[in-house]
């Protein structure tokens, strides 16, 4: 139950106080009093923790309104930086971006994750080095560093949880093998958690408490967004969206051993195995992607029927958790608009009157950048946000 | 994300503070310290609240072990009740309970929540008036009240939104009706979230963050506690598994219009349609459970497949969300043991190996008490815990 919040309260955090003095949008505490609808209190503490930090710094005295002059407020561009990662099964993305989550400086990098940790992450660790050079930062301005893996994770560890598509990571504490070279504090999560999160940071969270981020890549996963926060379950394994039974998939056969799962037909790999039977030269993900954005009609009438048979699945997401918005990314969704339109299909079709009232259903805006500015957002809150919740928190 | 507090914290609140003064398990600030695993500080606010309040009262100086003796603190019985109401379509439950949850006493009566809302919450403020009168207790104790209706509610404004099966309560704001008898504060939720809320606060806060709970009586529905607490999505509409596909359904109309909705082959309505074409006197979800305790063996047969169909909708919610627990109530789970039988078989087969790992599935151990138990939680919760949380609790 939740009693002593307002349902509709504004999201407001450390971040977002920092990036409005950064944008210059708010010079004074009383100017972010009036932007955030913060109490003068919390902000004041806020920029307490700021000041402390070295992430602000007073700049000196504003013209006076009547009484004691207020002191003006600017962002330090020199508090440091934080580095991210969005590893996916054979390509990722690296970043580094400054503590208002700006991205400064980016690359990408075809990998195998089957390469195992050690493999993977010192190629992640040298294109970091890369970054920093770019934008002539060192080793000391790295202030944390924000990654998200193809896989399952247990969150307070950083540690991948039998990733099925992941061998050699299982079990394995990422932020060990990372602060070998960068003592910082490391965060990790199942990468279309940090999806979800960047997607809704950058562009809902004024508008919706929950929001449901599908990925449709060679696999298909979801990130689910909660009362504007990640939402994880028992076991980190909450949004495998993936092997759940399709009404009209019959009985084909899984990877997982199972019949009639979305991955099994749906999923960017599903999609690959079909054009490479109409002997189209299909190997991957990115092979449907690049046949769908050329034209070939083949391509596009299967990734309307995979937006279809997604849509089934997620009318009963739908449902079960009456989200505000569903956004769907990946390499699949990005190609084709025919995907959002199948998806749209089906769960208008099969979802409540009353769940879709208000549903929005749309591809990312943030497109292949969705993963690093989630993990951007999900690493500077945890550095500018260190103080401990109340436990009053969890009663509600 | 949740970056500030640890995953398992205990949920500790105001009304457990309170529970433990009232059974003596605690009699200082010191051994609440110890038992709730709160900080001082915030065993001191909340004794505070409670002492200020008249919840307790500061009873003696208890041996000093050391330095100044500490004050004992106890329960004052007389510091006033509470009345809950869990409305079903064709019965209700009326309970008074004690600030610690309680119940002091009980009722209960057929009803037709189709009779509209002047006659039915008539009809619950003469049962509370009796209640009353039975623990010889006035008016002016009651310090609230709380409500369980069938439908989806607007919860901030305890107004029946669009309810399928309550014609007469669309868009009735439910607490101005009753607070023209009872000038207190009235929080009115779906009922399946109060069944939730009871057992999740009763027997399962110390061991999951995650609960499903199911009720199959006339209709299916299910309440979903994350996090700790019930979780309602953007209209309120969370939780309505009814109307959700069963791939083994096939083409059997629903009320709803859809074809093979859950509802539509496993709910108490359904069951006793079926049992009628077979020539039994079954008019509603009670004949269904009287049969089946009975021993008919064709209703335990059709309990046990209406599990397993619920159980294929549930195997996909357990993907989806990784709960910790899985709760079924509701007249015909609980008129036999061969719906949770059907549930796992389906589950089981269906979900994931890591999402079924840790996961319990089992009736409800309040049975058809969970309704008015969780109406009490809530709002006991909301009487003792009347300060605004920071809004930093929404940035996790």
């Amino acid at each position: 139950m939740r009693i002593t919040m307002d349902e509709n309260a504004t999201v407001n955090t450390a971040g977002e106080v920092l990036a409005l003095i950064r944008d210059g949008r708010a010079r004074t505490r009383a100017e972010l009093v009036r932007l955030t609808g913060l109490s003068r209190a919390t902000v004041s503490q806020r920029v307490e923790s700021l000041l402390g930090g070295g992430f602000v710094y007073e700049a000196g005295e504003a013209p006076s309104t009547g009484g004691r002059p207020p002191q003006t407020l600017a962002f330090n561009s020199d508090a440091g930086v934080v580095l991210v990662a969005d590893l996916d099964v054979t390509h990722a993305r690296l970043a580094v971006a400054d503590l208002s989550g700006s991205l400064l400086a980016e690359s990408t990098g075809e990998i195998d994750i089957a390469d195992g940790p050690d493999r993977v992450i010192s190629w992640m660790l040298e294109g970091f080095e890369a970054l920093l050079d770019r934008v002539s930062r060192g080793s000391a301005s790295v202030r944390g560093i924000g990654i998200g893996v193809p896989g399952p994770v247990e969150y307070s560890a950083g540690r991948a949880v039998s990733p099925p598509i992941m061998p050699g990571w299982d079990g394995v504490a990422i932020p060990a093998l990372v602060q070998k070279v960068h003592p910082v504090p490391v965060l990790v999560d199942n990468d279309v958690n940090i999806m979800a999160l960047g997607e809704y940071w950058t562009n809902w969270r004024d508008r919706v408490d929950d929001l449901l981020f599908v990925k449709v890549g060679t696999g298909i996963g979801s990130g689910l967004v909660m009362h504007g926060r990640i939402y994880r379950g028992q076991n980190g394994a909450a949004g495998d969206m993936g092997h759940i039974r399709v009404p009209s998939a019959g009985s084909v056969v899984c990877r997982c051993g199972n019949v009639g799962c979305l991955e099994a037909v749906a999923s960017g790999a599903a999609l690959a195995t079909e054009l490479r039977a109409m002997g189209v030269d299909a190997q991957g993900v990115r092979d449907v992607a690049r046949e769908a954005t050329g034209g070939n009609t083949q391509a596009i009438r299967m990734i309307r029927e995979a937006g279809r048979q997604i849509g089934e699945v997620l009318a009963g997401a739908v449902n079960l958790l009456n989200p505000g918005a569903i956004v769907l990314g990946g390499d699949v969704a990005l190609a084709a608009a025919e995907l959002v339109a199948g998806v749209r299909e089906a769960v208008y079709e099969r979802s409540t009157v009353l769940a879709t009232n208000d549903l929005r259903v749309q591809t990312s805006e943030l497109n292949e950048r969705a993963g690093v500015t989630g993990a951007a957002v999900m690493i500077i809150e945890s550095i500018l946000l260190p103080v401990a919740v109340d436990e009053a928190i969890r009663t509600s």
